[in-house]
C-alpha cells in the first residue's frame, strides 16, 4: 500500500492507494469521525462492493442509497435524493457520507456533503480509474446543468480517499482506457519522466498489472496534489488540469452526455491542444504524432464525432466556465510536459484546429 | 454612515449602515470585481428599489432577475431560476451577484453564488430589519427542505453589505417588529448594556426614529459580527446566535412556515428559552417577567399558535440541525447577557416547559 498527503493546512488529507483496501475492518472507520454514515454508491457499484463496504464499518447507525448510474443523472433532482434520505433517517451535522463509485458518485456525494447543512464529513471511495487519478482527488463537487457541465457545485474536501486496486479489475475495458486519458494528461502538463514512462508501459497499463495500476494512480494523485496544494480553487495554475477539457466538454455537451465518455471526449480533446498548439509553433509535428499513436495504442479516440461542427463546437466552448471576459481561454502546451493557460491566441488558429477536427481526419 | 468590519482574515468584509447607500453612484460599483452583475431581487421589492439600485451601476453587462416573494419560495427550486438566468446570460466565474430584498433572497442569492461555477462574487443589500442585523451577516446561506428549514446550504461570505435604513420606512409592521426581535436576542445573549439600551427606547423602537435604527443595526450588527469572527463555522459560540430558534423552528415547521413570520417564532422561542432557564434556576421570575413585557411592548407574541401541541413540538424539535447525538441541545440562558449552549439538562424541564406553553398562556 502506498500513501500520499494533500498539503492543504487544516484540510489536509490522506489517499491511501492499495488492495482489499476497504475490504479490511477499521481502515474507513478511522476517518469516521461520528455514529453516523450514509453510504451512497450507484445500482453498478452496489452488487460488487456495497456489502464488503458495509460489513467494514463499526459505526451504530449505517444507511446507504443506491443511485442510477450514469452521467445523466448527475443533477440537483439525484442530489435531492440523498437530502431526502439524510432526512428521512435524520442524520444530523455530524454524520459522514461515503461516495462509493466513480465520478459522478463521488461529485454528488461531496456536493450533498458540501450543502447538508451548511457542511457535514466527507470519505471518497473511487471505484474507477478515472475517479482514482482525477475526481477524487483536489475537493471539486457537482452537478449538471442543462446549459452546461458541472455549471453547480463548491470546492469541498474529503477527509480521505481510499483508492483500492481491486475495484479496477471489473471496470469496463471503455471506461479503463477513458481513465488513462486522464493519466496521459497528468505526463503532459507537467511531468516528463511520467510521460515517457507511459510510453514504455503501455503493454502492462492495457493489461492492467497491478504494479503499472498503482504506479498510474499514485503518479497521477501527487500530480494534481501538488498543483491543488498550489491553487486550491483555481485561480491559476490548477486550470492547467484541464488540458483538453475545453474541447472535450464541447463535445460532451453538443452529444448530450450520450456520446464520448468523459475520459475519451477529453483524449480528443487533448490531442486537438496538441495540434493547435503545434500550430502556434510550439509542438513538433512529430510530438503531435508521437501523441497520436499513444492514445491509440492505449484504445483512446483522436478524432472528433459525426455530430461535432465548426459552428455547434465554437458555441458550446463559449459556455464553458473557462471563459473570461468574452475570451476562451485554454490550456495548451508550450512543450511536452509543460502546459500553459492563455486567452493569447490568434482566435483563427482555434478555428482552423477546430475546422480541421470536424471536416477531415488528423492524419498521425 | 456608519462603518463596520467583519474580520475573517482573507474574507473579511466591511457593513456599510446609513441613509439611501446605495442610490449613490459608485457605492456599490467599487465592490464589484467584474463587469457582470446579476441583481437578484422579488417582487416586493423590485417596484420599490430596484430601478434605483440599476441605476447606481456602472457595470457593462447588468441583468436582474425577480423572485416570488415569501418562505415559502425558499426552495432548491427557486435557485434553480438563478442558475437559469446565468447560463441563459453567459455570466462567467466573474460575474457579481447582489442581494436586493429580505433574509430570503439573501440566503438563496447567497447560496446561488456559492454554488455556481462552485463559487463567485456577491454583494448583500438587504432591505428589512432582519435581513440587516441577521441574515446578511455571517456566511449563512441556503434554502429549506419539505422535511427541515435550513438544510441545505453553505457557509459563504459577501464581499461587501450595504444596509439601508431608507428601505425600512417601507417595510410591514409586523415584519418589522419580527426584525425587533432578533435585535432583542443580540442583549440576552450577550450583551446586556444594550438589552437595558432597547428597554428603555422601545418607543423610539416603535416610532423607526432613523437614530434608533441606526443603533439597533449597528449595535446588533457589531454583536453578530464578533460572534462570527470568533467561530464562522459553527462549532461552538457561534451556535448562541439560535437563542429561541430550535423552539421557534418547530413552530415553524408545524405551521408548515404558513404561520408565524420567522421572528415572530423566535419571540415566542427565546420566551420559551427564558421560561425553561428560570425552571433551571439560571434566571428570576421577574427577570422572565420583564422580557415578556418588552416583547409585549415591542408588538411581538410571547405564546404559542394554537396548532401546538407537546407531541408535535418535540418530534419538529428532534429534526433540528442542533441535534447532537440524540440530544437536543439548546441555547438557554445563565443569566440576562449571558447565553449557555447545553444538551446537559433534565429532559423533564424542556418536556414541562413545552408542556406549559401548549396546553395554556404564561402569564406575566
Amino acid at each position: 500500500m502506498k500513501t500520499l498527503n494533500v498539503p492543504l493546512g487544516d484540510r489536509s488529507y490522506p489517499i491511501f492507494i492499495g488492495n482489499a483496501l476497504f475490504a479490511a475492518t477499521g481502515a474507513l472507520d478511522a476517518y469516521i469521525p461520528g455514529d453516523e454514515v450514509l453510504v451512497v454508491t450507484n445500482e453498478t457499484v452496489a452488487p460488487l462492493y456495497l456489502d464488503g463496504l458495509l460489513s467494514s464499518l463499526t459505526r451504530s447507525k449505517v444507511d446507504s442509497l443506491i443511485l442510477p448510474d450514469g452521467e445523466k443523472y448527475k443533477t440537483l433532482g439525484t442530489v435531492e435524493l440523498i437530502y431526502n434520505e439524510l432526512l428521512a433517517k435524520r442524520h444530523s451535522r455530524e454524520t459522514t457520507l461515503i461516495a462509493l463509485g466513480g465520478g459522478v458518485v463521488g461529485d454528488m456525494t461531496g456536493f450533498a456533503a458540501a450543502t447538508y447543512q451548511r457542511g457535514v464529513n466527507f470519505l471518497q471511495v473511487p471505484t474507477t480509474l478515472l475517479s482514482q487519478v482525477d475526481s477524487s482527488v483536489g475537493g471539486k463537487t457537482g452537478v449538471n446543468h442543462p446549459l452546461g457541465k458541472n455549471m453547480v457545485g463548491a470546492f469541498y474536501q474529503p477527509l480521505a480517499v481510499f483508492a483500492d486496486m481491486a475495484t479496477l479489475a471489473t471496470l469496463p475495458d471503455r471506461e479503463y482506457r477513458a481513465g488513462v486519458a486522464e493519466v496521459v494528461k497528468y505526463g503532459l502538463i507537467g511531468d516528463l519522466e511520467f510521460y515517457q514512462w507511459i510510453i514504455e508501459n503501455t503493454e502492462s497499463i492495457n493489461a492492467r498489472s497491478e504494479a503499472a495500476l498503482e504506479e498510474m494512480v499514485y503518479r497521477s494523485c501527487q500530480n494534481k496534489g501538488d498543483v491543488v496544494a498550489r491553487d486550491e480553487r483555481e485561480s491559476n495554475v490548477r486550470a492547467t488540469l484541464n488540458l483538453g477539457h475545453t474541447f472535450g466538454h464541447a463535445i460532451e455537451a453538443v452529444e448530450g452526455y450520450r456520446g464520448l465518455l468523459h475520459g475519451e471526449a477529453v483524449a480528443v480533446g487533448m490531442f486537438m491542444a496538441a495540434e493547435m498548439s503545434r500550430r502556434l509553433g510550439w509542438l513538433t509535428s512529430d510530438e503531435v504524432s508521437a501523441l497520436g499513436r499513444l492514445l491509440e495504442s492505449l484504445g483512446l479516440p483522436t478524432s472528433v464525432p459525426a455530430a461535432m461542427t465548426p459552428e455547434n463546437f465554437l458555441n458550446a466552448m463559449a459556455l464553458d466556465k473557462k471563459v473570461s471576459k468574452g475570451t476562451v481561454r485554454l490550456v495548451l502546451l508550450k512543450s511536452v510536459g509543460q502546459a500553459v493557460i492563455t486567452g493569447d491566441y490568434p482566435e483563427e488558429i482555434l478555428r482552423e484546429t477546430i475546422s480541421v477536427f470536424c471536416n477531415q481526419a488528423v492524419v498521425f
